[in-house]
């Protein structure tokens, strides 16, 4: 029978932990960190998302401040915003709530972000560091997902993990964070590009599906014990929700839980964890400007 | 019977295309391109690896500045020379040869390299923009070993590369590289804490190792028909030879050979193409300075 990674749990019990790490640091006599976060232009999922991320702040004691601007802004007015964040003493770490409109240049925005108020992790500073095994912002994704393993003791040193999806935010970096000295996992990363993708799928102790495509893991790809984490989570319409859409996981999770040790749910496993994982960012961004040892972060 | 990859040739070939380069910049009154080597104390492969480059160097056409200091340098005077070479604008780019003395932080100096001068590839953001798919200064040896499979018209897509070895130098660029959008190869990386080596490397279509131990590849780890890559060059002794070493693959040649489709050889084979890379990367950074457009560099 297998279990059911509850990541919604996880992260109550990490929040829990970033309220009193938050209390102790006021304690001290520094002020709350604080995140700020931009949001541009109305889209639905990204409204959704930013109005997570400022709730959770407020229930961790973290301060935020959400800057909205028209989809019509221009790139440089954008970019003075960044600069403008980059250098206010008040604010230890801030994100840009990403897609944004096609006429600004995500390369840009992403780079124009101080390395060291970037709790995205998205900065190519961030990711160089991360890969070279120095101290670095992780993007949220993969640090939930690290964290999650970690919490359920699921040992990956010297087994074969198999991440689907190469993205620049999720697939990429967990490939790279899986692999690296320490944590020890044998990674193969499969695209759309790759032949036989099912049958190497097969091969994982553990598999990591990211490519957004519901359902996309069937029963014939995934071996029997195995440990699967789902972190696709897209909009499919629904007849039975009040919202008129429910969130799809990248696994078929009928048919595959069966065959699994551990699986996480979709929604309820990995997407909770994204947040905290912001959370810990940011309170290691206060951290580090007010010249606190370092915490938790990798 | 299996074909060995001339590296050699291939980067004489290459080095006859770079002299043409210099010479069209040259001609557009441009100055020669302009490389500076840094080189701490006097270690012998580091002092070989230098000269080479330097003797490359002036083969095509580029200046270099050979700066040396005694293995006594403090790690802020070196951190001074760096800075120095930063802002001096007849120098295009430099490279620090590591490694460095014990009391001299790598990883500081790494990092203290301006991102735009930085020829070897190793600065964070250099790293962290290969990663994300952004114009950037790829490190020499896994360049070089990409451009020995494309003018070998060795196609990677969709099939499985196995790269033995995660360091920060090869095995790790060369393992996001492969798998990059364009390249798409299938890649999975093996370590020293990997289960089932053996097993997983004779899986490879493209088979590369890269961990410095000599013969460690045997003919039970390579598939029939698989394309082999030695990064290997590890100095051992020899009677027959006037200098006393030799050079050895990580590939036992004499059996693995006869398996493939395709095989590089020690010496002779990746090596010559790690030079050839930083001179591309140095005309490179010239054509940038000068505010020329783009060339042949990832």
């Amino acid at each position: 029978m297998y279990k059911l990674i509850d990541g919604k749990g996880i992260a109550s019990q990490i929040k829990e932990e970033i309220r009193n790490d938050v209390s102790l640091i006021r304690q001290s006599g520094a002020r709350a960190p604080r995140l700020a976060a931009i949001l541009v232009g109305s889209d639905g999922a990204s409204e959704t998302y930013v109005a997570h991320k400022v709730k959770a702040c407020s229930e961790v004691g973290i301060e935020s401040t959400l800057l909205r601007f028209p989809d019509t802004i221009g790139e440089e007015r954008l970019l003075a915003e960044i600069g403008r964040l980059n250098i206010d003493k008040d604010v230890d770490g801030f994100i840009v709530q990403l897609p944004l409109p096609p006429h600004i240049s995500e390369d840009a925005v992403v780079s124009a972000v101080s390395p060291d108020k970037d709790v995205d992790g998205f900065h190519p500073e961030n990711v160089g560091r991360m890969v070279l095994g120095m101290p670095s912002f992780i993007s949220a994704t993969p640090f939930g997902i690290l964290e999650l393993l970690k919490r359920y003791d699921i040992s990956v040193s010297g087994k074969r993990c198999v991440v689907i999806g190469r993205s620049n935010i999720v697939g990429r970096p967990l490939s790279i964070l899986l692999s690296k000295k320490g944590v020890d996992a044998t990674v193969t990363l499969l695209h759309s590009r790759s032949d036989n993708l099912k049958g190497i799928a097969s091969e994982a102790d553990i598999l990591i599906a990211a490519i957004g495509s519901p359902s996309f893991v069937t029963s014939d790809m995934v071996k029997e014990g195995a440990v699967v984490i789902d972190v696709g989570t897209t909009r499919v319409k629904s007849d039975t929700t009040k919202s008129g859409w429910r969130l799809a996981g990248d696994v078929d999770f009928e048919s595959v839980a069966p065959l699994c040790s551990y699986i996480t749910p979709v929604p309820g496993g990995v997407g909770p964890m994204t947040i905290v994982s912001l959370l810990m960012n940011t309170v290691e961004a206060a951290r580090r400007l007010t010249g606190q040892i370092a915490g938790s972060s990798v």
